[in-house]
């Protein structure tokens, strides 16, 4: 059963989102992902969020930007934890995203990531999951001590190397 | 027959979106006024904004601070003229209310006003009945010659008195 | 006639205006296009606002960039609603451009668009002529309904497709 | 057993950091709460981040104000998801807070809520119980439509009352 | 002969803008003072800025908030040099009408003050008139050293005080 | 002799401030420049500054970006004008320059510019100049009606091309 | 021999900049307290920054606020270690400050303390002295475990009152 | 022995962080560089702050981007000065990573750097060394007069060439 849903505004969205996915995809948890627009497709929305629960999603996590209401909106009209994704905007660098989806009112949350930070709402999506479930818990913590390793070994090749070389190997 | 509905998410927002009601009672402009909170009473807004078109208004005027998501969901769902009015928010000072509403994608516009501007709300709203109402656009005409004339009045105290005993006469 | 004007300090921000003009071709609603500067010609300026109403105009647009005082001093020689479209600026991003046009004092209201929403002004200033006119109106409806339509055939060919297609199919 | 961790970097951050456990208690959800400075305490942070999934918790929430590392360090530190709640500075109004938590690397994130949001922390946090347990899930349901129930009543009496009345009995 | 046009969009901004009607009564520079908004007596304005040269004045000084186009567009209106003061705004700080007075286009300089920096217009308004006034010049010398002795005084102060004497000495 | 002297912090700085200069040479007036560091050349920003106005100039442009402390600390050491450009800088857009310059304490003003805005530092200038040099006033009137002269041609332009023509004559 | 030497631009300063002095004589650390201005005493500042290192300084810490170029020019002067204070501005809140001071260009650093950081700033001295010094380097170390001590008391009295009582102690 | 640590959140942070290494290669000064991730190498980060004294270092360099935790953590858990360097963030040009740095708690300073302000950051470190170390003090003066000697031989150039031969001279 899927149990994450990822919704975006718009397509244009998609080479951000797909960050999540991709994490998601590494994990083995199934999701849905669509396209549905706080402002466009407006009743989609609202079904899509009032049925979420019901259909079987544990987490929301929506994308948008600019005014980016979908995060919120969203929110407001489910029990489900929602992640929202501050997509970064044309014209204000994000500004304008993350204040929108960070300063909502008492009442109605939604888990901020950074802008453009998807592949987190895709880890995060998986620490709440695995909050229940200690498989996927457990997965969290390997792809945490990976994510060490991974440091440590381009640290070890820094020590190794020195800088200059370092550079050189990143065609710097 | 109320040409212009006022709406805002909370009665917290009431004393500030007042100014704008009472600039249509001063031009006898008929309105209605009501809370509808896009994130606590969604289906409620959702219903407001589909019939806000057939209930017969021509103006609407929403109001809401921090996230604000209010004037521009109720704009997604109507063809009627939105007018935003961003509400100054208790921690960063209206900004994430000012670029909430400002920041509408391409299809859905708000008419955007200054933070707390809710009666320069009122008065767009006139100027848009007027566009189609002689004697509306003749009352927005009088209401700003009148403001043109108490500033003149004030200039002349001020040429007369000097600005030290007009200060005084502030009070300051 | 022409029932809507749309103006702009600089030639620099017709490839962001145009989109408004072509939102009203695309409905077929007649508009005056001009340059108009505020700073450079403030004397026509001054005489194009003056006479607006007269010359049979409903709505006027201003685009601007930086100080961008053009939208709000056409607001202040006219009873018409004025629309402004705060043009991206060379070094703050359309900052400047967004406060000067949307912070109006009480009295001299402007109807802010989102940094370069030049389409949406043109969509506002339908929404404004159709508030008093159903056949405009009608075409909003139908503008906004095929917005959706559109959103919705990207959301089945997301579904259709998976992510991965789709994003091949947009060349990412 | 207690299944939320509230951790907050000073007692100063207490004030706005309860409205978190009020709602917990609200919920009738165990919780441990506690001061825990990543600057000044750095390694009881680091055991209570590392042991904190063995001590049985599913939720951390942390808050702290300023340059902020509380939540993004514990995050760093355990797989079970963390709420970050930036607390309002003293000096910048709680930009620093919102972005030194909002603006996690890849690998690493904190689900942020808005400036000074504790409640919004312990809503969340009964969301993400509720991911996997009903009768929370149920509870938070209940709880939103108190606040809708809530809003509807204040605006009956808004409607009952003309906006002048309700203003009085809101003693403005 | 008055040398010095002091004008404000609004006598709530003359509790700033007499700092700089003192500081040129001090200099004994006469000047003239009065409210013109370039919104709400934008006739006046016009005149004002168009008449300016030729009614004698060498420099004109005008102060304005929020989106504060008085100083810009009296300075397209006139070959005299325009000293722009940023009031501060009741929202939002003083940033609209610093970006609003500052970011003007090529050809239509505004010589930018502090936010309510109406002291410092006084001084360049006789900084400027001092370059052709040896007279003036040498005021504004005495005036320099002048406040440099203060701030020497006061440091011999704290050194012989000490830092706890002389916070008593300020009540603090 | 040369009335204008035109600094700046560095060699990079050049390619703005060069419109500076272009415009004093477009209406004759002499003007000296050099590059002259407040923290690279501490001493020689010093002696300069002192001996501006012995060494007969009557206005000073002062281009820095980032810290951009030059403006501001030659205004400290000399009665003449000065006139401050906020260099956009690298990593903060020109935010840092510009408040670093125009936020003078009392007692010491810099006339500041639009971020890159050396075109109008030396429009400026001339406006001061021409404050007691009918000669130097009567170009820059006519250097303002040259400007209004060709956006009128150009909005000639439009109006006879159409804007899409026109759009295809600026090559887009 | 005194090693720090604190200077501030005006008195007013020295409410936040006695923090630093306290935190010295909690050391124990001789230190020389001095108003200087940049902008108002250019000269003495010169004076003091060059002699500062013949004068037995080790460390200078320098506060300021708005364009707040102390710290900058004393840098500029000295090859001493300059840790600079932004004092909260009155209009701007201390962005204008902290980014005059941050923003150093290569080749002059200042080691910027946060909004009001004067107490970090002699904390650093401290650190910067205790580099070579170990007594001093001991006592920085004393007063880290200090803080912690003091955090981990409040910690205990939380744990054993609970919150509500804790905050009944705090008077709140 | 190595007196300079220089570490850094990411490998990508190493085409910026190496402008330190550069600088302290070209004084002489000894140093280790290495990646050490506050967040994803949190147990690294640890041991190596808590054991930089006794490794002999006197002073840290510290750079990251976005939430930047390195420089804070690294700070409360040594008694050595530790320098931050926020490194430019990809979405919010190092607005956050410049808060995140600066506006550390009273206890815990961190002597902050400009954005990308790297080699500024060896300069300093240099200056800290310098002030126990006569030679090293000796080679920042030396190398404080060579920037001026170079910044006075282009001012030469550009009085000897003009400004128009001068950017050619740069390829302008």
């Amino acid at each position: 059963m899927k149990k994450v849903a990822i919704v975006m505004g718009s397509d244009s969205d998609l080479p951000i989102m797909k960050e999540c996915a991709e994490f998601l995809d590494e994990l083995g948890i199934e999701y849905m992902i669509d396209i549905i627009s706080a402002h466009r497709t407006p009743e989609k929305m609202f079904q899509f969020a009032l049925e979420a629960k019901a259909n079987g999603f544990s987490v929301i996590v929506a994308g948008a930007g600019g005014a980016a209401h979908l995060p919120g909106m969203v929110a407001s009209l489910t029990p489900l934890p929602v992640i929202g994704v501050p997509i970064k905007s044309a014209h204000l660098s994000g500004w304008d995203s993350l204040l929108s989806i960070a300063s909502m009112p008492p009442g109605i949350p939604v888990a901020t990531m950074a802008v453009n930070g998807a592949k987190n709402a895709g880890i995060l999506a998986a620490k709440i999951l695995g909050a229940a479930d200690p498989e996927i818990s457990a997965m969290v913590e390997f792809y945490m001590s990976s994510l060490k390793n991974m440091i440590e070994a381009k640290a070890n090749d820094l020590q190794n190397q020195g800088y200059k070389e370092y550079l050189k190997g990143l065609g710097l």
